[in-house]
């Protein structure tokens, strides 16, 4: 087999053998396959796609190109929630504890941001004494017993995701459907949990920008998933503003407790719901969605979730008090508010935008280096649908310096106004099994 | 600039911009943009293609890329001739001393073959004492002198090409009209020709198998000549069974002097005619090219062509006598009769197939360290249109070596009979201007 008869297979439109695609991803790891050559299979990838076949199979030869996580010793049926990554997107320190409430165990490894703001493990890194870092059998007995843990990713997992991932950057191949499924799910196929429920969000502050390429993306996942073996659901979400009403670090933990305990914003709980809801169901907690959805809101209304939240906080070595006093958690110098200067109904925030806010703030990392400041970050007053006079604070900007001229002028620009009605936007766009 | 943004532009089927394209060829040449960014690129261009105006950059940019051989101490046009490549090609050795017997400069770089059988270099040097080297100096005079003079390629010709056509060798990306356009024209610009006589071949045995590519090939080349200032004409010839009788490299020199004495094959003479009357109206030599077809057939019938060749070959230090009695040219030991074992009309001959029998039988080279046997090939006694009974012979082997097995099957296996009479194939398809 020679990755020149692969890369020209692929370009003339020709669907490749698990052998094909197993070769390339191995000779690939393993150095014997250049990169030159893996770049432009890919490229011939991006124009001529996969079938759902070989997508599964690439993705299967990348969870089989370094460790899988084994969580066959945690009771129950594992259930993974994946986002595609949004501004103020702080669902998995709610569903976590939410389902974990309910039996569900969540073993959850999960990654630090490189962006807008951090993190989940860069965001739980926000309360005092907090550990991401537990040994396999500390993660373990963590997940037998409270039900739920959440760290850092370790181990040698997917390397040839990695090395694809690095390559793709480069060579103008990352926005393709079957490269982009197949690397998330890999990454959720080796981490060993037995359902997965995806959220994938489009908009502005999204990857997907738009309602029918996110629906591509759900059904090349949920394809991969039912195809190796995994129980897969995807909710379509809308990131056409950021989700809630927080965006940083510690702010987001707030507002998570906030949902947690049944005080939270509406349309955040409602996502939260409904992914949680899905993942109960796959978990085997309840029989239908709409008994998960019901069940799950009586649970944040009892005080229950939150109080796993602190039980698992406190599980990782984190001040659980800061869950109960959330105030006590980090805090920035400064709170300035940002006024309107324009009036009208608010038809869009560009979510993007408010993310660079954030991140000039210090609530983000540009490179890997960089330290963050989880004390700082944005609060939006005015999301869409909302009218604004002039003169309204739009936000509250959580700064540990003055000078926050560049973050004023971006998220100002962030916001369009508009002198008609507006709607509030549909949340969840579609599920998709 | 940013390699991955060209690509990108690119890939997204944007015209990219002279800036650009030089960016990314000098940035290769000097090795500051990598083989995978070039890769995806490559990859990009074969699926979104390149406008005339893009192609013409991409070759400056490889013809800069390099030195520029200086013929302006040759008194007169020059005209170059380039040949796509086929089996039993010997038009170079034919058209050099017709064109330069009517006094038309023939300045003539060419390359070692690695395939079939030599290339012109190595045909030259199944003469005794030919030399392919000369110093610029001497190759300059010579031509001053002699009217030709055809040497091995040297110096630091379009070291991108070189570097790109090796990167696509091992990426997919070979079979881009606007690739090889601009490879075959960027070395023959930096050849430093003032006019191009391009011979582009279809067929069994070309690198175009069909009439419709080779016209787009033809266009690409005809536009890059005439945005580079040099004006180029292709001819589509017919590569659909091999070209005259001989293949190998002392027979296919026997069959060139053949032709220069007015007594060749007719097809061959009549491509001969086409490309050589084309390169002497380039040059001046006369108005039109029905003039110079009818003066240049008439310079086969005198003998001056073939006074020519020998006078070309004497100034290259080679033995004459070998022209005026080329029985005395290397012959090989052996001359078997291959007999057919089917009869009819012959449909079609694979020339590819007869090329790898001729390379079995040692007349090419696999790598190049390869030796070249210059007394071995294959005479064609049939062609297409011919009918043959069984036992009748189909070609004759001048081989070296006794087992012939596999070449003569190869050799058996290239023919296609049919009971229906078959017309003579038309040679020349389409002339571009």
């Amino acid at each position: 087999m020679r990755a020149v008869d692969i890369i020209l297979k692929k370009r003339n439109g020709k669907e490749l053998t698990k052998e094909e695609i197993d070769f390339l991803i191995e000779g690939y790891t393993a150095g014997n396959i250049p990169d030159y050559q893996v770049s432009s299979f890919l490229m011939s990838v991006y124009f001529k796609g996969m079938t759902e076949e070989e997508t599964a199979h690439l993705t299967n030869a990348m969870v089989q190109s370094g460790d899988q996580i084994d969580l066959s010793k945690i009771e129950g049926i594992k259930v993974d929630k994946h986002s595609t990554g949004g501004v103020g997107d702080k669902t998995s320190l709610i569903i976590g504890p939410l389902v974990a409430s309910v039996g569900i165990p969540v073993a959850k490894m999960s990654g630090r941001g490189l962006g807008h703001t951090g993190g989940t493990v860069d965001k739980l890194e926000a309360i005092e004494g907090f550990q991401v870092e537990l040994t396999t059998q500390q993660f373990i007995d963590n997940v037998n017993e409270h039900k739920i843990a959440i760290v850092g990713q370790s181990g040698n997992l997917t390397p040839a995701d990695k090395k694809l991932y690095a390559l793709r950057d480069v060579t103008g191949t990352v926005d393709s459907i079957p490269l982009i499924a197949s690397s998330i799910m890999s990454k959720k196929i080796a981490s060993g949990s037995n359902a997965i429920v995806l959220d994938v969000k489009f908009g502005s502050g999204a990857f997907m920008k738009t309602l029918d390429d996110a629906r591509k993306l759900a059904n090349a996942m949920v394809g991969i998933g039912n195809k190796l073996g995994r129980q897969t659901i995807a909710i379509i979400t809308d990131m056409g503003q950021p989700l809630g009403h927080e965006i940083g670090n510690a702010n987001e933990v707030k507002e998570a407790i906030d949902v947690l305990s049944g005080k939270g914003d509406h349309d955040l709980t409602e996502v939260c719901l409904t992914l949680a809801g899905n993942m109960a169901v796959l978990g085997g907690a309840y029989d239908t969605f709409e008994e998960a959805y019901a069940g799950l809101t009586d649970v944040l209304k009892s005080g229950k979730a939150v109080e796993k939240m602190r039980d698992f906080v406190v599980s990782q070595g984190g001040n659980g008090n800061q869950i109960t006093s959330p105030e006590t958690l980090p805090q920035a110098a400064y709170h300035i508010e940002i006024k309107a200067e324009a009036e009208g109904n608010v038809e869009a925030i560009d979510a993007e935008s408010v993310g660079i806010a954030a991140m000039l703030l210090g609530a983000g990392r540009k490179t890997k280096e960089d330290a963050i400041d989880y004390a700082v970050g944005i609060t939006l007053l005015k999301k869409v649908g909302d009218t604004v006079a002039k003169g309204d604070t739009l936000a509250i900007f959580h700064a540990n310096a003055e000078d926050i001229a560049v973050a004023e002028k971006t998220l100002k620009d962030a916001y369009t106004f508009t002198d008609k009605e507006v709607p509030a936007p549909e949340l969840i766009h579609d599920i998709i099994k």
